[in-house]
């Protein structure tokens, strides 16, 4: 028989499986999914060492196949690791329960009452790359939404998927949930991939998380709504009105607290009039931080050791210890700058002034907009969501840090009493 | 030159333009919003014969194609309905600014203070068939909530659509917000649909208006994100619990208050227990009403002019006085028959039973539950949204009806005093 087609219908009943347990799970006390969540990070803890092996098998593996560098130590569940897992079970375990809220019930002329009341999606594919922690994470927020999860981890990490995949098993069945609530393809083929984005009669959304060949490929082919996260290339912006202490912290900051994550700052933005003020003491930072910068024409004179910017750098997000800066002319062309280079992620300006601070909310287009902020705070664990899927890009549903309630949609309810339209 | 071409070029200049003018109109403050749809109004009233004129073209060239029975009278711009236009403008202009709004703004324990603000989601393309009505009703919901517009209406209407573009280029120009702001597509070939639907660099979202084959065919080639309306394959449960009064009420309402709207009841069903007492009364009205009557067969000895209902009556919107009812064991099968052959847009419980109620919310998956109430009412005025672009099956961004708001998105807001992140 064609490989491709058995791929096909084991995708299929998978995805009809995960759309029969999302029905149980969206009636789901919160009682019930809190108890899975507990169980499941007991079982974690007790499998470690079955997690560990399993984990051990993917490694060598890796190593056969020379991706042990290319993976880093991503891949590793080190006992720190799992019991990590397990205590961001036990996080999102203690969250507020989203499901069920019934908000704006308001009585209309004709007599209705009508309410918006916050459901489940139902089924979310996630397809992620080779972290196994991931599997966990991913299924505690999907489980406390209410919905049903098919994971598609990477093939390097197989193992440990399928292992973390039956302690999360353990937990439903222990709390007398449906155990298809969470299911991990087993198939390591692209073609999985493909069969889960064109199931849309199953899966109710797909949340790629990797690099940006994937979730292009996942964007292009698929025919269930994504929830996605293309570049951070961030900017901060010290305007003419910034204090000279806030704008030397917040862009050291943004650039150095971490150089692999989407919010670090990518390209910073200096007003002309404060150029040969500011720079110098950020460039002493970032030097000693051992960041190479790329400057503007005009950013050049003011520190040597700064190489040219080329055009290519505006639009590049390095994740890695490397700034580009720009000097402007004022605001007016850092607000041109950010929408004609940046990448709607997280864009912030320093600045004292009221007017500029609240014009630069309304004029940056970004998903998360900051003053005299870090652009680093871009993160569903600081804003108070309490966890994330990721951090969208998108304008429809989801918008910024992904936490429970981006897996979430509502329906209007209507109370009446016999009432019927005249 | 290629004409496919051309046209694709033509689609990328309005697309590009409208991408410029969504940026002006996004920071457009409410009183220019208000002012541009009030001079839009009065150049409608104004041009109220030179709109009669254009559409009087579109209907004699419907005629010479002999489509003048297909399109009825969707096509045609009586007084009434010119004057109805200025008045919905006038409503809309009436509603409250969504833009801008900061909701939930809190401290979080590093000090910062994260809040949502509303923003327009940019430009929107919309889609519809006959009727050039909608031309200004879409021009003004996208308006308010600040994005910018491409229309593209059915081929049959493109002179009357023309022409109520015209007045709303100078209703925008009288208010000193960019004509671009809404633009209707010239060219009828389908070539320009595609065009738009690929176009996700200056298009953010895609509201098709007409028949299944159009929005099947936009959300399957889109490669912007769809705000959709699929099916309205309503139903009205009674409940063992029912007061004979309601349910007699709001199943003829639900079925005869009108037959072509999507919220129009399609299938009734009724648990055994009350069948024999519920449905005669129920059969009385609709046959005085006309309506056909298609029943299980447990339905037809109860009144013998009901035919036999097929199973493919069960998966029918009628649109038309016909109605397929069902005599089911309980609730439970109740909410089997709505999850199988449901199109999760409007369902209804009628029930003095606290507890059904109450599961029925949580049980049936629709955009809109109700209990004791007419499935009529799932609508955007009756809901309090002020009006609507459509009612969207969807669960992603919009769901059921689909108002100001559904146009829009939120980002977040991140206000510091030179906060780092440690």
């Amino acid at each position: 028989m064609d490989k491709a087609l058995d791929i096909k219908s084991y995708m299929r009943d998978l995805g009809s499986r995960a759309k029969a347990a999302s029905r149980q799970l969206a009636r789901a006390s919160s009682e019930a999914k809190s108890a899975a969540l507990e169980a499941i990070a007991s079982a974690i803890e007790d499998n470690e060492e079955a997690l560990r092996a399993a984990n051990a098998l993917d490694i060598e593996a890796a190593k056969e196949r020379n991706l042990a560098n290319a993976l880093g130590d991503r891949l590793e569940l080190t006992p720190a690791r799992v019991a990590s897992m397990a205590e961001g079970l036990r996080q999102v375990a203690g969250l507020a329960d989203p499901i069920g809220e019934i908000t704006d019930l308001r009585y209309r002329p004709t007599g209705i009452q009508v309410g918006r009341m916050r459901v489940p999606l139902g089924v979310i594919g996630i397809i992620y790359e080779s972290r196994p922690n991931v599997t966990a994470d991913a299924a505690a927020l999907c489980l406390k939404s209410g919905n049903a999860t098919i994971l598609r981890g990477g093939s390097e990490a197989i193992r440990s998927n399928q292992a973390i995949a039956q302690c999360v098993r353990t937990g439903l069945e222990a709390a007398g949930l449906p155990s298809d609530a969470v299911q991990v393809v087993e198939p390591t083929d692209r073609a999985a991939v493909s069969a889960l984005i064109q199931m849309d009669e199953f899966v109710d959304v797909i949340v790629p998380r990797g690099g940006k060949g994937l979730i292009e490929r996942v964007t292009n082919e698929s025919r269930v709504p994504v929830i996605k996260h293309l570049d951070g290339v961030c900017h901060v912006y010290v305007d003419d009105d910034a204090d000279l202490e806030k704008a030397v912290t917040v862009s050291v900051n943004a650039k150095t607290q971490r150089y692999g994550t989407c919010n670090t700052m990518e390209t910073l933005l200096v007003a002309q009039t404060r150029a040969s003020e500011v720079l110098p003491p950020i460039a002493q930072h970032l030097r000693e931080a051992g960041v190479e910068m790329r400057g503007c024409e005009r950013t050049q004179p003011i520190f040597s050791d700064a190489k040219a910017a080329t055009k290519d750098d505006w639009y590049e997000e390095f994740l890695a210890p490397v700034l580009a800066i720009r000097v402007v002319d004022d605001y007016a062309q850092a607000v041109e700058h950010i929408a004609k280079y940046g990448s709607q992620h997280t864009d912030a300006i320093i600045t004292e002034n009221f007017q500029r601070a609240r014009n630069f909310l309304v004029d940056v287009d970004s998903s998360s907009v900051m003053i005299n902020a870090s652009t680093r705070f871009a993160d569903g664990f600081e804003y108070g969501l309490g966890a994330e899927v990721g951090i969208s890009t998108d304008k429809i549903h989801a918008r910024g840090p992904v936490g429970i309630e981006g897996l979430t949609s509502v329906k209007f309810v209507v109370f009446g009493d016999g009432h019927i339209r005249q």
